[in-house]
């Protein structure tokens, strides 16, 4: 998806945020955005997901706990950086 | 946020997901951002996760299994709506 088509749709989120936290009277919201089926997208197309949440709701994102090796971060940063530059 | 800087933001979404996703050869990713704590955000400031993906990961977003009593669904979609028009 073109970079200022990104941010012309994204630019609607808050107002569409606001609303939902409005009419649900949430105390937060996430916004999720899924792409690929491994990714849990079902829709074929690009979508945001606002979901308002209170303290009680039990939802969130299930992590996986482990953690790197000792500078194993660091190289993936090194290494992102590396891709961003080129 | 103004929905201008929102848009600026996440312009830069599309190639720091790109650059994830030559990294680490991932499949699909999301793209989570939180707001509040009872949503998850633990850093005061808007961020945006990129999480890369493969299908054998078991991450996901945890999900109530509940539905909405028959009509609910419409009635949050009108009053959804005229929040939005007011």
């Amino acid at each position: 998806m073109p970079p200022e088509l990104v941010g012309r749709v994204t630019a609607h989120l808050p107002r569409l945020s606001r609303a939902v936290m409005q009419l649900t009277s949430a105390e937060g919201f996430n916004i999720l955005q899924n792409n690929g089926s491994v990714a849990g997208q079902h829709v074929p197309h690009v979508h945001f997901h606002i979901i308002p949440r209170v303290g009680t709701d039990g939802l969130g994102y299930r992590w996986l706990k482990s953690t790197y090796a000792p500078g194993r971060a660091e190289q993936v940063q090194r290494q992102l950086r590396d891709i961003l530059r080129s």
